[in-house]
């Protein structure tokens, strides 16, 4: 079999480059099997941040070819009872994470339909037993190369279990209600500080709301009113002055909001999650 | 075709790795051609800095087989009217990038022998029509994904412009007058802290300055003197003691000034750019 | 010869992704041989820290492949008199480092078989002949990059010296007195906080110490007391409330402590090296 013909491995951890742990991580993945693939998702998903984890596979694993591979270790509970899995998603890919919430945005935005828990009796590489606290080397990452190389089948990854007992974080839907649009931050880009939220262009078509339009933003932390003003609907960032506001479609073709080469998330300390609430309504 | 027979792409980016962006620029590429090989060239260009992108393709770039392409993101003007463009240099490769002056530093030291404006048309990734904000992943990944897979040829790329209408930002050029050679701080290295002018060796033996002289530096930011002082001229930095000043040579045979295991610029606040300017004169 | 028949280079400096240092660097290697592979171990060592080399060294190096060649490049005395060499492991491994204490864990936890001095005045980058600042690039990798690809022998190297030459730092052995265990902070995690002894598990069960049993700590910093205070053993974070103190033993199979989801590091400033002691003993 030749090396193209092997799914590619990519992982995403909270580890960061600072210590030798991702390199540990990749060379078991080379001991597995020469001819792996590996690429980095990231290695900065904030710490124990599993909501970002959740976010980031679905940001960036529809994008890889079908088959790919995504392992995902954000893992606070490392040791203890939360389960080790694999899922295979509506798209063709397997992500292989700790079933601790970070399938919740595939879940809901792809779908899962199959999940396996992995055996560790079995799925474990086996220079490490007697540690219990690095099982992005010794689970994760050994696991998804042997699945990845062909030396254990999809159902040698371990018991299947109900795609609907995998755990989810809770996320409020996107809605329009009287020409209101609402929804959630569901995440900040923490680079070049802008917030996405999990509004599709589709719903603010669907609300009336056309490039062009002026809209008035009001964003909540739980009961906080963090900011609040009117900015326009544009195409691009150039499209406003430098340091000004204005609403757009990311990437993902969701509506997001920021300032022109300025960070809106630091200028008025935005954050992200089910208790960020957004809510946009067509000025004029 | 096989893979070794392919051009290599290597990204430089703003981007960080702090979100997913760029593991959804690879998932592109490798979706275009599972063949291809990609390495990090850096995603840690300061952001929005287009002088920085276009120096470190002058510093890398070069190092790479010919044929490699090297793939250049740094775009505050993404969705507006700045040319995307290909460009082949003198020394035989290829450097996908927004036509911003980031191929300031390779047209003055290398070359650029055509260049061609990406028809985005034709060149753009099918699934991501409707957003404008992330053509490092919709254009400039995929067409040079599409080009190093040999699925479009070089004129596919789009039209072809006169090379004299590629954006370049204005350098003064190093000069030696009544044995004072002057340039400016090209660039600095934020890592260790050292300040790295555009004065080639050449240039300082043409002066008369050799390894073992002192010389007297003055550093102005416009106006403003922000160093003087007088330092050795060494090979390396173990020829003087820790924190102490000296001028060397450096990687790329250019004059360059620091302190042993210290930064000079964070000690100095020195910057870097057309208005960084230096001169140097043998004393004694 | 294909390519997984090559030897895979992992890399490891203090460069950092700040500049184009690693992106030239890995440039000259795809010179030298297309078909190599090339990983980060990471670019993130502390700068000039030559104990955390060799640390990460000791970490990540045994779980690659036999053959790998992994290059470290923390050279302080870059251009100075200290050996460039390349070291072979007793596991199977080669090591090209700047000889300066950076084989000081791997010397004494895995063992060297022979070590050969670099000669540069045949392994060094053509092209760069005149600086010697970069020996990264020009030396480090172009050789291990010919060492890999099969283009000079293992003897071609460089004359070869006695292992007992290699530059050593004093490390504090472990001990076990009147029950009392002693070692040293070996390194610390800077990501997750946690401190890492020199105590094996196997020194922690010889004096009678088992999971569940409750130690007495003290850590100090040469003669200062910088830490004391009693914690539980425990196989893994989650057994302990988030912020609680803890002992446990690391994925290297050794002795370490934290606290829960916070960086003991952090809130008591500790450190790692020969000066930094610790001292366990079982309560009640």
């Amino acid at each position: 079999m030749s090396r193209t013909d092997k799914p590619i491995l990519v992982f995403q951890t909270d580890f960061t480059y600072a210590e030798g742990a991702v390199s540990s991580m990749y060379g078991v993945v080379k001991r597995v099997d020469r001819e792996l693939e590996i690429f980095d998702g990231t290695h900065y998903i904030p710490q124990y941040d599993i909501w970002s984890a959740s976010y980031r596979l679905y940001q960036s694993l529809p994008f890889w070819p079908e088959g790919t591979i995504y392992v995902s270790v954000v893992d606070p509970g490392v040791g203890t009872s939360r389960r080790a899995c694999a899922a295979k998603t509506a798209s063709g890919h397997v992500v292989v994470t700790p079933d601790n919430g970070a399938l919740t945005h595939l879940a809901r935005h792809i779908g899962i339909t199959e999940v396996r828990e992995i055996d560790e009796t079995v799925n474990r590489y086996p220079a490490t037993r007697g540690t219990s606290v690095f099982h992005g080397r010794d689970v994760f990452g050994y696991t998804a190369a042997r699945l990845a190389s062909g030396i254990i089948s999809w159902e040698e990854v371990g018991p299947a279990y109900p795609v609907d007992e995998i755990v989810v974080l809770p996320i409020a839907q996107p809605a329009v209600e009287d020409g209101v649009v609402t929804g959630i931050v569901d995440i900040i880009d923490p680079n070049f500080g802008n917030a996405w939220t999990n509004i599709p262009l589709a719903v603010f078509e669907q609300a009336g709301i056309a490039y062009g339009d002026t809209v008035h933003l009001r964003v909540h932390h739980g009961a906080e009113l963090v900011f609040e003003g009117s900015l326009p609907f544009c195409r691009t960032f150039g499209d406003v002055g430098k340091g000004e506001l204005l609403a757009y479609t990311n990437e993902l073709m969701n509506i997001s909001f920021t300032m022109n080469a300025e960070s809106i998330v630091e200028r008025y300390g935005i954050g992200y999650g089910s208790d960020w609430l957004v809510s946009f309504e067509k000025v004029g």
